[in-house]
């Protein structure tokens, strides 16, 4: 049966009241955010979600995802109000070791994933709706509610460019049009007309609601819901800090608590419930949602090179991504554009529904990423050029917050790309991901190492980063050869190694020709593929950089900043004797690839060159 | 007197036949990229725009920013057909050591920012037509050509939405709708209704325009110009290889030269030419832009706090931006929607045509930032939370290629911030800046220091980034204390120091009070004052560590990847004795700033405990 109109504003009110309360006792949160969308979480939470209590990221449950994730209050009182914990749990809002934290983080066992970023819930709301329809074809909905603020954000409309194009109509997102930033008005401020058009542009079934009618809103649901073919939006007009006498609708009230005022609002709220003892309870959800499993992924073959073969470790990123694919149907590949740059188009040659085409809109593609892989349902593979995760690197640092299971392929780093120029070269793609907490970077020297590299990450927790390259180069790995995260692997040794070089990818190639090129000279040094940027292999390299008389020569096709070379010398300071770091140091140009390795010194007289005057 | 539609026609095969020959010379590059364009590029340069061939970045000239980059080729021929530089010179394209790169990059004559990256060029435009409208209040026009795979990048959405909230009717963005991207054919292919529909309701006076013709494109262009209080869209309906048989809109052709195919295009496209001696000149520029001078910028005042005052950092930048502002008009700050929490806010409250609101859309926001300092028109501020220009990491990243002098300025850095929680703290922000080539990266300490830190950057080229902090911290310098990039402050030192602390912001007064600590405990250490973390003060670090027996402890209110430990250790590895490198290790929860300090012991007591076991 469902809940009368009557209690459910009565239970919006009685969320607006635990909003105050938790905001009064942090003394600190966004109290008249949560104000603008309590009916609308009322008529979400208590009318139309099918959501499951002991289970609440339950397979087969309704997804919700607070983008304007400041207002956490509201929802946590939401699944108070529904019986997930008592009520006066909310007056721990904000503090220390509390999992109600400042934004939602999936601390808590009802968040898929943390926002607080804005723009970015309904990206990740596309690849769980498109999980629902296409890959579990159950009858799951998807609801994302968006902040006008936050709708200025180009992810926003990457994201209704991708739910209109893959039809996804099982998801329904809601814009809170309460007409203020945090500084000001926002730009269209109660403009709904201006918005409908937009969003209707963009494919959605736009309806344009009061937000704070319940009746208007359950039947905008209801209709959302019949909608086929077409996503649905809900553009909601409401008001800032709605019920707050002197408050509502005025600036400056943006992520502060009530204080003194509190008392009179709560008195005014209290006075607009008709039914103090108001209590409801979410729908049951529909269990049919299939079981997946994703443990244990494996290549469907061993990698299987010709020794003299040479192949760019992008090429075998393909290879691997197909093998991969084949042995279980929820390992997928993401591609924003260049899947034939990136090779990824291999899981899609192979098998059409293992592919999700994203365009060129990586703030989308890395957010879809996130929502694909939630509640266990897929394993992902987002790939493009290395250096265009700088887009998107909003997303990937909240990936990390979220406890996002992602795994990023970049190809074309560094200047070994060529011709094309520096704005298509990574160079700060390991610092960016190793800047993320909890992360797992690969940078794979050949392609037999790559497709381990990929078999890896599958069963790798957190955000998962390879970095693959353009150029062929040759094989340095048997089918049999063991990789782990945390391990380097040693290719060239003596007893009388002078220095230790330790690189990856085309360096790698370079620096086995230099290490040939010096032992003519008579001058032994060994040579080390990090493979596992990070975690470090920090008691081998140890090991390596003393038995080599702590002199230690990085090659990176990287800027310096934050590579190969800072995480051993931040690793291995007190080791260290003597520090040759070869890196790009400027914004390169256009040339072909041999050149610009020469140019910065990465080639093997290069490598050569600054080893002999080190040792001089 | 205007130039005949068959002459353009003739200029644009001649364009298209320029184009196929650099990129055979090359071997490489984008050729039916360029036909989709050609009459366009035709129309713009030989009738439409007016240019300077003595000076391509005339103040006064009108604008011209090819979104797409990778159309290079045909940017470069119509230069060279104006009489920039030689026809032949176009042969030299994407060759080592010349500037016709594979994308436009500023180390060319004509080019104010570099491309490549897609999606970026909108925004620029609309920063160059905020200050031809609104500071240099001149007649020239804005011109940017986008194409239509790169319109699925949100950032373009975000920069059509600037400019027609601001009314920028000055700029014309044109669309070249070819309908194949890279990999498979475009979302919306030759929809040109929806795309008009979108750019509509984005308040654009939106135009589909046949873009094979010329004529059509001539008056289209004569409308763009006329209409007033909106900006204009040409939507082109255009063909991808236009004019190249057996090629045109066929999939598998982006991005390749047309090899073998070549000579069959070439004798095509000559046939077509009916002119074959056909030579335009562009029309001449209306000097009407000021002459502005944004050289020697200074504070109005000195810095003037009380020694016994305590004030944040991000207080201090409001402070000082309203200071350097009051100097000189030209001064100005750019804020997305968090003024009164980065305190940019203060010059817009003393001068309100200085300060620019591009609300929550920091892609979009920095954009701007990179086209309002384009021809050294204005000295721009970029701020809002440090963590959000991960947001835009691209668009800073292609601010390095495009050579732009824009200042950063990052607040709410840290674990420090408390109660907001993780996804609004600067934890990679210095990684970030660090890895831009040529920037510079200033963490200043008290309300003193970042006064001059503004004042340096004001004065600095390239990108400068100024890290702020959110809580109230005690003066530590008087007003005739001078600062400099690449060098730090000692701030406690004696005989005896076991060990050098090096660090910035909240933690160095955390530092100073483990100073006092450790020294009554009969243990002396030297405190740092890192202030330019890039420049590094190599050599003055390298004393400090040297006279502290090579035990250097880094703290730092960051994660550990890219910050200023790695930049320390990366730069004196062969003098460390002993390196302690405290900083944040995981994602941070929700709480009181000084619990987050001390979780992460990076508070004085953490500081000391850390020293005295590293010493034991």
């Amino acid at each position: 049966m469902s809940p009368s109109q009557s209690d459910l504003q009565d239970l919006a009110h009685k969320l607006r009241i635990h909003s105050i309360n938790a905001t009064q006792a942090s003394n600190s949160g966004h109290p008249t955010s949560c104000a603008s969308i309590a009916e609308v979480m009322s008529v979400l939470f208590f009318n139309t979600m099918k959501l499951d209590l002991k289970q609440p990221i339950h397979p087969s449950s309704d997804r919700f995802i607070l983008s304007k994730g400041h207002a956490a209050p509201i929802l946590y009182a939401a699944w108070a109000e529904a019986g997930l914990f008592p009520v006066s749990e909310l007056l721990n809002l904000r503090k220390f070791g509390n999992d109600l934290e400042g934004h939602p983080t999936p601390r808590l066992n009802f968040i898929d994933v943390g926002t607080g970023s804005l723009g970015q819930g309904l990206s990740v709301g596309c690849g769980m709706a498109y999980v629902g329809k296409y890959y579990d074809q159950a009858s799951y909905r998807v609801y994302v509610l968006v902040g006008d603020g936050e709708s200025a954000e180009g992810s926003i409309w990457e994201a209704l460019n991708f739910a209109s194009h893959y039809k996804l109509d099982n998801l329904c997102v809601i814009f809170d049009i309460n007409r203020l930033g945090q500084s000001e008005p926002t730009c269209l401020q109660h403009d709904m007309e201006t918005y409908r058009k937009r969003v209707d542009a963009f494919g959605f079934n736009a309806i344009v609601v009061d937000g704070h009618d319940v009746g208007e809103l359950i039947k905008a649901f209801d209709e959302a819901s019949a909608t086929k073919g077409k996503p649905t939006a809900l553009l909601l007009k409401t008001f800032k800090g709605k019920h707050f006498p002197n408050i509502e609708d005025l600036e400056n009230w943006h992520g502060k608590p009530l204080g003194t005022a509190a008392k009179g609002v709560l008195e005014h709220l209290n006075s607009l419930i008709r039914n103090k003892n108001v209590s409801l309870k979410p729908k049951p959800v529909t269990d049919d949602a299939p079981k997946v499993s994703i443990s244990n992924i494996r290549l469907s073959a061993p990698p299987d090179y010709e020794p003299s073969a040479k192949i760019a470790t992008r090429a075998a990123y393909g290879n691997a991504i197909a093998k991969i694919g084949k042995n279980n149907a929820r390992v997928i590949a993401l591609d924003g554009d260049t899947k034939n740059s990136t090779f990824s188009e291999k899981i899609k040659s192979a098998s059409v529904a293992q592919y999700i085409e994203c365009f060129i809109a990586e703030q989308n593609l890395v957010g879809v990423g996130m929502g694909v892989t939630c509640r266990d349902r897929t394993v992902a593979y987002v790939s493009t050029f290395a250096t265009f995760f700088t887009r998107a690197f909003d997303q990937i640092r909240m990936g990390a917050i979220s406890q996002s299971n992602l795994n990023f392929v970049g190809s074309h780093c560094g200047a070994s790309i060529g011709e094309d120029g520096p704005s298509q070269m990574g160079l700060e793609d390991i610092a960016l991901f190793r800047a993320i907490p909890g992360s797992t970077v690969i940078y794979p020297s050949d392609a037999t190492s790559t497709e381990r590299a990929v078999e890896l990450v599958a069963n790798t927790k957190g955000i998962c980063y390879i970095r693959t390259s353009r150029p062929n180069t040759p094989i340095l790995y048997d089918a049999n050869t063991k990789f782990e995260l945390g391990r380097s692997l040693v290719l060239r040794q003596s007893n009388t190694d002078k220095a230790v070089i330790v690189t990856g990818g085309v360096t790698l190639h370079e620096a086995l020709k230099a290490h040939q090129q010096l032992a003519q000279q008579g001058i032994n040094v060994r040579v080390v593929d990090i493979f596992s940027v990070k975690p470090l292999d920090v008691s081998g390299l140890k090991k390596n950089v003393t038995e080599c008389g702590g002199n230690v020569v990085v090659v990176e096709d990287h800027y310096a900043a934050g590579g190969i070379g800072e995480a051993v010398s931040g690793a291995l300071a007190q080791n260290i004797s003597k520090f040759v770091h070869i890196a790009v140091t400027d914004v390169p140009r256009s040339g072909p690839p041999e050149v610009l390795l020469a140019h910065y010194k990465l080639d093997a007289q290069g490598i050569t060159d600054k080893i002999k005057a080190a040792l001089a």
